[in-house]
């Protein structure tokens, strides 16, 4: 019970003072709450990012032209595109926390070394002849792999071949870089990274590297491996066996093997294979995410729009957005979250509908 | 080696190029990095957020006056006013990721039920006579008190004096809010709440509610046990035993007794006591912070910046500030900051000069 | 379908050529797992140890008859007597894994320091006036307290009063041990340690001793605390809120405020108190444990036998014992156990009937 | 200082007196910590058990042996001959926590399935053609496999081969068995078990599977893996990176893709290389362990005896033992180990001389 004297709020004097009140506080640099509630408590997420949906067709041949006009190299350091959402005014990010970009490098071309606290990784869509050395081990990229660049380690670019690489970068949030060597300083081509060699036979660890890990010491995982693991949840699935996310919808997340968490800290990255005439469940999460069409053709509910897909799109799904796919032919997709931002702070929610 | 013909960068025919290109870009929704990357990868952590100091005597006033002209209820829900960066325009965060405000509950007057998911909490400055009740727990608030309201608990509060009385408010990132009762439920009025009854014991466990929650169920953390914890350290340390951060500088964390981390998911709480004379060490950290005097005199080095310090003032320290406290006689602070998201992010980085 | 050749098992060379296959295995140092199996996999944990109880009445004298026939010193180090389980022929242990002794110090006595890498921890039946000194701090020893010594630390025990001192002591499984001086290094008789100074307010931890670690820092466990928080789950029951393990039955756990779990890493350590009349549901656990009541009579069943209680008494409960105690007036008990170390190798498995 | 008045030791009346003392501690069932300090608190780790070496050439003639006269069946349930450490009397252990045993199936012979609450591994010396089925998951079984079998889930083992099959069989510390069918469910012999299809991709976890789980998912760990990483160990410290444990001794240990910890929650399982002429460095822990030798020639020391070492023979090292290996030509051993009880208690202690 509030007893103590109601103003009269519809006076006059009682404006004035309000008015004196409020330019009081922007002076002092207050907001009271009850101006800004709305925003600051919502009844659900409202995320200023938009789903949005960039068109393969268009985003690569605006990377090769930028091949033709600017050079790689200090200063530049690389020619990444960034996909910047459009309810993002200003700033270059996909989502929020997640900057995705198209990275073009043309034939014997490369992208001097450089490294950032930042986690990054590389999805190859299509193509090879590039390595990508990290921490001065050269590491093969090629269509369908997924190669990491954990937090403040070295790494650049070199592509030996005779035709251009274009490939989808991810990051997570800003912090802080450091120029390295203006160009790649091994410039070895191995099938297989000391890395690969180290940690890529599957539940084997070096003894003498045991101990978890905040970021996964694998750096690349191979479409091969993938494939065959998508390929097998669908198979054991028609063997009437667990595996499955739900009926056609294959999916494995690549992971840290000192942990078994996400391979990066602070990235979620997940590959989906929806078999033909598959359709997922309507889901929405406190998290948001972007993907890529690897494969196939189908189509992206987003909230009450439905957008066809096609090999390469990219799409951004911003938290609490509605969301579902449609195969028509088998559909393949990469995916990248700020999940495990979420779950680490307990704040991951997720409705399906 | 970069070994593609090189373009003529200074003809116009390449100025009129790059010019469309970019116009391209920009219809596109992409953004290259070479345009951004020193905003995107900075050579050092540059918070939008500025240094900034609010003084209690002004902030309390101007508290009062809304007492007067605006009341608690429906809608405001809280006579909350936040403390907004000067940096951060339009928004009333503190500093990126927290929201620091000065609440004020005038004589018999209540705040009704509510609840989101921010964790929240409030340290109270001064003045007695208000119980928060928390998911139906009558919390008494006193001077010196740290009272926490977990994510999702609903929490109204009361003012059962004659006298109005003002807090420190805290929150996180926003998220979801929803409405409770319009008034508080439980208008008990104890000295202790059945949190602290269940929880308050040092090292005692139910053994029925035994098992690591994510936030504590230790609701309110009593001024007599942070003095008392505090003046320990700096007479042990007269005995020559281990306890303080540096000399004379004693300091506890609140911490949440399922687990022995922070209190709450996403802040951390702490308490700082400085002996007179007493000078901290530099440092700058990646997480930012936000601090009041409690008690006692002194002043706050932040970059290059001296500013002298009072009882209730507020000072906000983003990321990355150069950060010094001095005391003339004893001083008394409280902080919360978003470190246990860095920390959990594997983000958390300290420089101490 | 075993299609091999059956041999005539019941002719006569068979069976001397099983003589002396099994006369060879003997040789060779090999089991058949045919012939042990029972043991080996038995369908129920079958522990070696049996339910027993040792009487106060009759621990007390003797213990005091020890003190005048043997002196505490090097060599003995401790006049400590354990409680060696009946069916653990030849071994003093209480149950396979835990030792439980009653220790005896007589007026003006000092036990001599030394260490070993088991943990300990003393819990006080009556007296006082003994200071037991833990790595260089004093710790007051009184009626109902539980005092620690983590594994490692050195320790010696010195009694201060014209009264002798008793109590039990619990000790885990046997590792290495070390002497140390052959008396008590500090000789100070604080009220409250060093250790309670800076750990012993609830839910505080010095930020300069932030982190996990595997033994409680908190030493001592005061029995007003443990006294008021038994008391108040009760009254919790009364007002119909939550706390007590069932109806009647109250219980907390002594817990390390660095991690929320058990106060020692190899031990459980517990207090109960049942409400006059009250009766605890039969349970039995692959954990082995044993109890002490500290006040209060009653009676506890083991498996199918009723034995009666008295302050002091000491009770072995085995692995998979049938277990249920019985209050006739408000009975207070001490328990220990080994429970942590089935928790940790996911194996403790338990059975409320 | 002990002033009380000391007893005139040597008196016969003491010496009565303390005689009567001891029958009487006897009869109460206590044991003085004076007269068992040396064993309760040994000044280093005592075990009971011994160094061990027994020879493949001993083992595997036996097995065969028991094959011609005792069937496999409900009753005996597998024959498994298990190799009883001489130091432990009586007791089928090989060392005091591990249980390590040879089987032997016949051609076209089953063993029935049935379920214990240990976890269970074989370690595949030679020999191919047989599949164990796992809770329904046929794996197969070939030279240089570890195959696991988690705790509580059926298994049973058939031999679709006309040669017969021998393995090294390892168990934990018993707890509870129970029955299954007397027959193997599923009879089908695929290449990959449903395990491998699901979790044998480096790196890659089923979505819909995700999370930490206490053993691991994958229960075939095949030669071709393990085979290929120890080689790259050691072609990589040719190239001067690190990987191997020390020089010329590369290592792997069997993990848990889930967690990145050990493949079974109570036991340690490894593989280990030495070059030819390599030399181990000695140490000694608390764990104890068992070796066999995969192949290649050596000698293994064991505190001050040096054996030599062939082709299937098997060692037990206690607790503490002095342990080093020597290798004449590329010696390829498999290990397992009670390593991660004593982690997970935090009682792991390694001297390395």
């Amino acid at each position: 019970m509030n007893d103590f004297d109601s103003p009269d709020f519809d006076s006059t004097e009682h404006q004035t003072r309000l008015k004196e009140l409020y330019a009081d506080f922007e002076a002092a640099g207050m907001t009271p709450l009850w101006l800004t509630r709305e925003g600051l408590m919502p009844f659900y997420p409202q995320p200023r990012a938009v789903p949005h949906l960039w068109r393969w067709a268009d985003l690569l041949p605006l990377a090769a032209r930028s091949a033709e006009l600017v050079p790689v190299g200090r200063g530049g350091e690389r020619r990444a595109i960034s996909l910047g959402n459009p309810g993002l005014t200003g700033d270059p990010y996909t989502t929020p926390t997640l900057w995705a970009a198209i990275q073009y490098l043309a034939p014997r071309e490369d992208a001097p070394e450089h490294r950032h606290t930042q986690s990054a990784f590389r999805f190859v869509l299509e193509g090879e002849g590039v390595w990508t050395v990290v921490d001065g081990d050269p590491v093969a990229m090629r269509r369908g792999d997924l190669l990491l660049t954990p937090g403040w380690a070295f790494h650049g670019h070199q592509n030996v071949s005779d035709t251009p690489m274009a490939w989808l970068d991810g990051l997570d949030i800003p912090l802080v870089a450091e120029f390295g060597p203006a160009q790649v300083r091994n410039r070895q081509t191995p099938d297989r990274s000391a890395s690969e060699r180290l940690w890529g036979q599957p539940g084997l660890t070096p003894v003498a590297l045991a101990g978890t890990r905040p970021a996964s010491p694998l750096v690349a995982y191979r479409w091969a491996h993938t494939d065959a693991a998508l390929a097998a949840q669908l198979e054991l699935a028609a063997e009437g066996l667990p595996g499955v996310l739900e009926p056609g919808h294959a999916a494995v997340r690549y992971t840290n093997p000192t942990s078994g968490g996400d391979a990066l800290t602070t990235m979620r990255t997940e590959f989906h294979r929806l078999a033909a005439g598959a359709v997922t469940r309507r889901s929405r999460t406190s998290a948001s995410s972007v993907w890529q069409v690897f494969d196939g053709t189908g189509s992206v509910r987003l909230n009450d729009e439905e957008h066809s897909l096609e090999r390469g799109d990219v799409v951004a799904v911003p938290a609490w957005t509605e969301f579902s796919l449609t195969a028509v032919g088998q559909l393949d997709l990469f995916t990248f979250s700020d999940a495990p931002v979420f779950e680490k702070l307990n704040l991951l929610r997720t409705e399906i509908s």
